[in-house]
């Protein structure tokens, strides 16, 4: 943590977790709810439920943020899908449609490929105002130029007004693996460091103020920012690299418990060495979220083994968008999946990938 | 046309083609309207307008159903994706999900890839009954199988009750091209024949029917299909295809326009030989609808030198997706870039992109 800039973690356990009589009634619910977009278990169950078991396969069940497929000359291509519902469409430090070009090469980029394409379709509602569907596309085409990506298909809908909120967009993305190296959960090994690229919880809080508290002025701004550029310098530099994920929708917390759920070992976090600017705890203050479990648009979470930790800190903080990077926390040689971290104050608790939605529709 | 399944077509003119003092206002608009996701004129205007200038690329300035991108190495690989908002979600011959996995497979196809891999992200509304949930993620499952493409990444949102009017589709596909063949309107040439792989219009007058008159009983089904594997089968077999494209918003009458408008040559289209099934064209009479301009969704145009007229008639029929195909037009030597439909009452006149929307919400 850069004491100049950061303040530390609030301590306090979430007041948004569920108790478990909830939970049951929650899951006996028959309807959808916010809550099963948030990226957190109520999606996971979603997913697991009604998903994988009719749709399955070894490309989706890894649940990674592309699905890599290989053809018969041995070529790996990896795919990637993201609707963008995000409510205001523009927030301080970004719109829509930054978000949706980053997001996209942004979960390329952590599984290891290269943008070679993107594809981008707008569902309009009727009564959208041309002039911010152009400040959209306007935003969409310097993104795209930032990440060096073109985008070469498109569809465009309209639905009634009302409906759609003035636009959703969802963006897919195709990429070139750049490593024949896998970077999957199941190479993370004991010792492994993890490494966080900057300071967390900007994007959500930036847009969870504007939509909540429009009166309050403040300097926080959201990190959406394609990533791709950097983790590809990254991957050519540092080959001990073992995985890598953007920690969007459940945020830091969630990236966290997955990596020690999925590998199966003990992660340790500490909580001073995460980075936090000043402006974004005090948002969260204000609006009794927890940082931990608020998304980012333009980080990421990476797993290196420990001859790689320098030269990872050195190609991140080369880069404008690296350059808090730190390394966050380790796995540890013990084999019950749990993610622990070490508070500010000197306790411990055990970090869990958040229920349901704290955060309904900033991404 | 087979007589015992066809009827003539409706000569008179399209009474929702606007006139210019209502084109004018609408030009003047600032605000996005319905008509601007109909696939007609006003998309072609938002696109050329707003998208283009600050997207367009060569592969996105094609406007083919698939972007095509070239590596180093000379891979051509295809990309697509397509947006789905039908209502109801659930229709006479198929629902979104069955739609969803079509679309994007039959995009690919009619681009001269094969499927390769599929990305699926789902809108869902708060308060979606889970059970609609299960049966379109079946019905994907099982279109996905009988176009043999696995879905091998996803994405989840949800957004509030009424909005999305229960969920909205998008999904995305890459191909691996089939052929060094270059499927594009520059090479259609005078003598080509247009072949049409069955009738239309079913799948956008079955929605509006169960839509806007749900107490009629109908014979009427969408023709929603995937048809990668009988147009792959027809690319390996007849070197003689130049072009195809399905003929889903806009229709027909959209197809056919674009064929001329963009090769340059007259295309000369036979009323007689088309084929409409008889309860098509009494729903089409219902609603007031022109056939040619509805979307269909299992159906594709194949523009063929004539040598190769024969062998795709063959592929085709041996198919029960092309059971019904038929030679419907030629490319003339004219270079006027017009489309003529000689009608069945021996008339003749100009078939134009559909100006607006017609039929809102059918795909």
């Amino acid at each position: 943590m850069t004491d100049a800039q950061s303040g530390s973690l609030p301590s306090t356990p979430l007041s948004s977790r569920a108790g478990a009589t909830r939970d049951a009634r929650h899951r006996r619910e028959s309807r959808i709810m916010l809550a099963h977009g948030g990226g957190g278990q109520l999606t996971d169950e979603l997913i697991g439920q009604f998903v994988l078991p009719r749709l399955g396969n070894s490309a989706l069940n890894d649940l990674l943020d592309s699905g890599i497929v290989q053809d018969a000359a041995g070529t790996r291509t990896a795919l990637t899908i993201d609707s963008y519902v995000v409510q205001p469409l523009v927030f301080p430090g970004g719109d829509i449609g930054r978000l949706a070009v980053s997001g996209t090469v942004n979960d390329l980029a952590v599984c290891g490929a290269e943008p070679v394409a993107m594809a981008l379709s707008l569902i309009l509602a009727e009564g959208l105002d041309k002039a911010t569907l152009e400040q959209v596309l306007e935003s969409i085409r310097q993104t795209a130029k930032e990440a060096q990506v073109n985008i070469v298909t498109g569809d465009t809908k309209v639905v009634g007004r009302g409906q759609a909120d003035g636009m959703y967009i969802t963006t897919a993305g195709v990429g070139r693996m750049l490593t024949v190296r896998r970077l999957h959960f199941d190479q993370i090994r004991p010792g492994d460091a993890i490494i966080l690229s900057g300071p967390i919880a900007d994007h959500g809080l930036a847009v969870m103020l504007a939509r909540e508290m429009p009166e309050v002025h403040s300097a926080l701004r959201s990190d959406v920012a394609p990533l791709n550029r950097m983790i590809s310098r990254l991957l050519r530099r540092v080959p001990q690299v073992v995985f890598m994920r953007d920690p969007t929708r459940g945020g830091l917390a969630s990236v966290a418990a997955d990596l020690a759920a999925r590998s199966g070992y003990r992660i340790t976090i500490e909580e001073d060495a995460i980075p936090v600017q000043p402006q974004t705890l005090h948002a969260a203050e204000m609006l009794g979220l927890d940082v931990l479990e608020v998304a980012n648009e333009g980080k990421v979470v990476i797993v290196v083994r420990p001859e790689g930790i320098e030269p990872t800190l050195s190609v991140l903080r080369e880069d404008p968008l690296g350059r808090q990077a730190s390394v966050i926390g380790r796995v540890e040689d013990a084999r019950d999946g749990l993610c622990e971290l070490k508070t500010a104050i000197g306790g411990r608790r055990i970090v869990q990938k958040p229920y349901g939605e704290q955060l309904p529709r900033i991404c």
